[in-house]
């Protein structure tokens, strides 16, 4: 057994510890964690960005999902870890796992600050005829990692209100009318993308996404910020002064949540940790509320959507120049998977505004880009030809706005199937961006827009076809998504305008090739009569969708009509920011068919 | 003040009930409801067939839906009752105006039968505050309604097994281990339609649904039939024996009730009557679930897909007969709504296989058709000519299978805007009739293909796409259903192989013109590859739609073909049972376009 996991399992003995779980996450269940979490990938030495860790004392499991089967089947030789193909028919799920290996009475540990409460909720049900006794407050792997790195303190600085469009005393006020909507006292939040938003500060603590480690506490009366030591602006630290927010140290916040006392508290189960839910004095009650938060931040202000219109027109012109410099060099040489996203990112990070990329850039050729979650590494990195597809899936976080789109090019011949494929995507993201929909309709109800084209052909494509796109904050944020598979624990949001989702279908034949194609949608009012006020999208991204993919005779009438209308629009946005041949080729690649 | 109500003020007076609710219901919460039930309309004249009275000490109001605004208020003109119309801004809903006008410690009234167990959870959770004290073992109603008519008893007969393709015994041994896997003991059965399902019974004390009065129970042990006295058919009752089903009688089921004690029971809160619920013992666990038959009893078994297809081919030969009928007489003379209605309704009751009408007719020329709940009476019988449209939503029960189909004929010239929506609302049964989908599709996300075609003009139908079909049981089954409105409490049901839903989409001008086109479609397997399970509908319902109103330069190619297709499986399957005239006339109206 690897010596990291026979480490934990002496502390387990130590504390009559049976069972541990090391998950993929931090305090705040962020999309990614920094260093100092990655805890499960230090223990087993898998590295991929998901997965859990079961340890017992004499043995050791790890669920991975689809994406990392191989990877993890790789990583985990040698260590004594057995690999757990979550999703494989016949493996059963982790909670499944516990249920049918753990013996009445015995201890399972954790550390609760990992989890949320819902979960270990839904796991005690689970458990509940097995008496499992259940540690949450002792966080083992910080005990035997020695050089552990430290949390990141970046700085953090304020969000400037003419990029948020709304101050944070408006924020907090209208925070204050939602608890008492509820006659409630306050609220917690854990979440760093909701408190960097709900203040207007921002900072780098999280990879690809600009927010700060914090914990906040907002009561009728009070506001406070948990915060790491020194890490504020001189600037951000008046400006919370001057907005009455109190800040104490990031680390004091769990003293602080015991101390609270014979209050009315909104909780978001799916939300707070468990830990912080343990701590809680049974003086309060609990309010089952999702946070004003979720709700308000997705409705994007009139200021956010202006700033984004903007930095989507730069970020277009960036993928433009990408594709014209990527559709010649290719002519003349091969390139690599890296090259080409390190030429896009380039392109995004030398911009005034940048701030990072939202997410690590996809560069995936040929039949790299048949895995979805495929990402170009140093040993991966596949050399691109004059043939075939690549496909780039990348996006950008400005001061001003935050950007995802993703084109597949074509480099070369290309086949008579992956023409077809290549169509049908462009037809299925169309169909969906020229929905026109009442009021009340949600993503789940228009998702199969994009997926008709590819059903009737006996295709799917086995992800969402669209997620919530943050302002400046996570480039994936919910609930408003497009999905179909929903239940009642989990329906995506009214759609309602301000709402920015991508529209990204695509099509992936394993060994041979992957399509995607993905812009984004900003949700707005169309018609109100007497059926009730209808909305429709508008399209955000800018960038041609390659011709030398598309087969005219594929498309009807009115998916030309409005591939072609969405083209002029390409050529009418971009075109004045390119040099002259950049121009002529645009036309060329802009053109009616 | 009506003097019914007075005579119930006194009651309350007498009992000290502030408040007391009349709703529309029967102890069964069954669609329609018998002369016995019908409380609300006794107390205040009211005769619509939804609505609730409420009644104070001094005052009464009547709650109506948007289908009757007008007829309420003509109706209750003199009454002394408030009418208060559902759904128009500004009008509170029963639950608030309770929680506004009701005093803390006051008392509210109601027959416990009447009201789900859920419904009257959320009006105490909505109450809470004002400690109201809830009386519900009160019929007031019985006590001042001298002359109640008596409860309806018919004969109720055994359904033959070469019809409903599952015994009994394998439908109750099926539920046992749907309790089993609950860890459960028993459950209660109140709703009619999952009784007749489960026994393989039929009878009519319900209009236009062959079920009977009846409650069950059912244990791991034992099974209990509670039906009133002398109604079993010689041959049932010996089934019922022969089947080890006890019988008792129906007014003794709640002292039954009363009498169970240390169980584990499965409780379905959205359907077990309140007055049941607090008739439980505390000794008992409840178990939060659905009923096995809810579940069960959309997936029609092959048999009865067979014999639902053999059904539906007559009542197309019938729809087809009636439409040659009807075009042909409409040239010579004028006729009436009521008319149009019975020749439908006498060509299906002469079936030799008949039962029933699914529903009663709607029969509603010119106008009327916007109505979308419009039915034909004495009184507003109008006069059908050789101009506009005529929409006609008709089925039958036969003991094979239950039918409902809507066609909107065109009797002479109409507009250019009747001939957009006619054609429009045929696109729209089109889109939805020939989706493909994946296992795990609910009908709400593709009730959208319907409404597509509609959306992109700014027109919708405001009602659902489509209902489930019962077998030989109510018309309308949930929970498959076609619509977008959803919310985590009421999710439709994933679409799975077997399940038979309407589609039915429409458009309606108010004081201009109504059209609807509907087509029952069963859900069955199409291609299973690497994607999953691929899902289609076959058509149930053959009768042409009316090509006099198809205007074919505003379909695509691929509807086009679609309808052909249809109209030419209408001619193969109707054709062979009709005259030679009407043969030649078919030929005609299920030409190409």
């Amino acid at each position: 057994m690897k010596k990291e996991i026979t480490q934990l399992q002496q502390k387990m003995a130590e504390m009559s510890i049976d069972y541990y779980l090391v998950p993929t996450s931090d305090y705040h269940h962020s999309e990614y964690i920094s260093n100092y979490f990655k805890c499960r990938e230090y223990l087993s030495g898998f590295t991929g960005s998901a997965g859990t860790l079961l340890v017992s004392q004499t043995q050791a499991w790890l669920w991975a999902d689809g994406r990392y089967h191989i990877q993890a089947q790789q990583e985990l030789t040698g260590t004594g870890i057995h690999l757990m193909k979550d999703g494989l028919t016949g493996v059963p799920t982790l909670s499944d796992f516990l249920k049918e290996c753990m013996e009445t009475g015995q201890t399972l540990g954790f550390d609760g600050r990992l989890y949320t409460s819902g979960f270990i909720s839904g796991l005690k049900r689970k458990l509940s005829a097995k008496q499992i006794l259940f540690v949450y407050d002792k966080d083992l792997v910080q005990e035997i990692w020695k050089d552990r790195p430290k949390l990141v303190a970046e700085p953090v600085y304020v969000y400037p209100e003419r990029y948020a469009g709304t101050t944070v005393s408006e924020k907090i006020a209208a925070y204050r009318d939602y608890l008492m909507k509820y006659q409630a006292d306050c609220q917690l939040l854990t979440s760093l993308t909701d408190i960097a938003w709900l203040f207007n500060l921002r900072g780098h603590d999280v990879a690809c996404t600009p927010v700060f480690l914090s914990y906040a506490f907002l009561s009728l009366k009070e506001v406070i910020l948990f915060i790491q030591e020194g890490v504020l602006t001189q600037e951000a630290k008046e400006y919370l002064q001057n907005n009455g927010i109190e800040t104490r140290d990031y680390h004091s916040f769990y003293d602080f949540v015991k101390s609270i006392e014979h209050v009315r508290m909104l909780v978001d189960y799916s939300d707070l940790n468990y830990c912080c839910y343990q701590s809680l004095s049974d003086t309060n009650t609990l309010l089952r509320a999702a946070k004003y938060t979720t709700s308000a931040k997705i409705i994007k202000n009139d200021t956010e959507i202006e700033h984004t219109r903007a930095c989507h027109l730069r970020d277009g012109v960036y993928m433009t120049k990408f594709m014209y410099w990527l559709k010649n060099t290719i002519r003349k040489r091969s390139l690599s998977e890296l090259e080409a996203a390190a030429y896009i990112d380039q392109l995004r990070l030398s911009d005034d505004l940048a701030l990072d990329l939202s997410f690590e850039t996809i560069s995936a050729y040929g039949k790299n880009a048949a895995i979805v979650h495929y990402r170009p590494s140093a040993e991966s990195n596949t050399v691109v030809e004059a043939k075939g597809m690549l496909l780039v899936d990348s996006g950008g976080h400005y001061l001003d706005g935050t950007t995802d789109i993703t084109r597949t090019f074509i480099l070369g011949p290309i086949t008579e199937e992956e023409k077809l494929c290549y169509t049908t995507t462009c037809r299925s993201m169309l169909h969906l961006a020229n929905a026109k929909f009442l009021t009340g309709c949600r993503g789940s109800n228009l998702d199969c827009l994009a997926r008709e084209p590819m059903w009737e052909l006996g295709i799917d494509f086995l992800h969402g076809t669209g997620h919530g796109v943050g302002h400046v904050l996570s480039v994936h944020e919910g609930p408003n998504n497009f999905r179909f598979r929903v239940n009642s624990g989990n329906l995506d949001a009214v759609l309602l305008p301000g709402m920015i989702t991508t529209d990204e279908p695509g099509i992936y034949q394993a060994e041979k090739f992957g399509i995607r194609i993905e812009n984004e949608l900003l949700c707005k009012k169309w018609k109100q009569n007497q059926y009730g006020q209808f909305l429709e999208f508008e399209y955000l991204t800018y960038a041609p969708i390659d011709l030398d993919g598309i087969e005219p005779d594929l498309m009807n009438e009115q998916e030309k009509q409005w591939l072609n209308d969405y083209h002029k629009k390409v050529y009418e946005k971009i075109s004045p920011y390119l040099s002259k041949d950049e121009r002529k080729w645009l036309k060329e690649y802009t053109r009616e068919i």
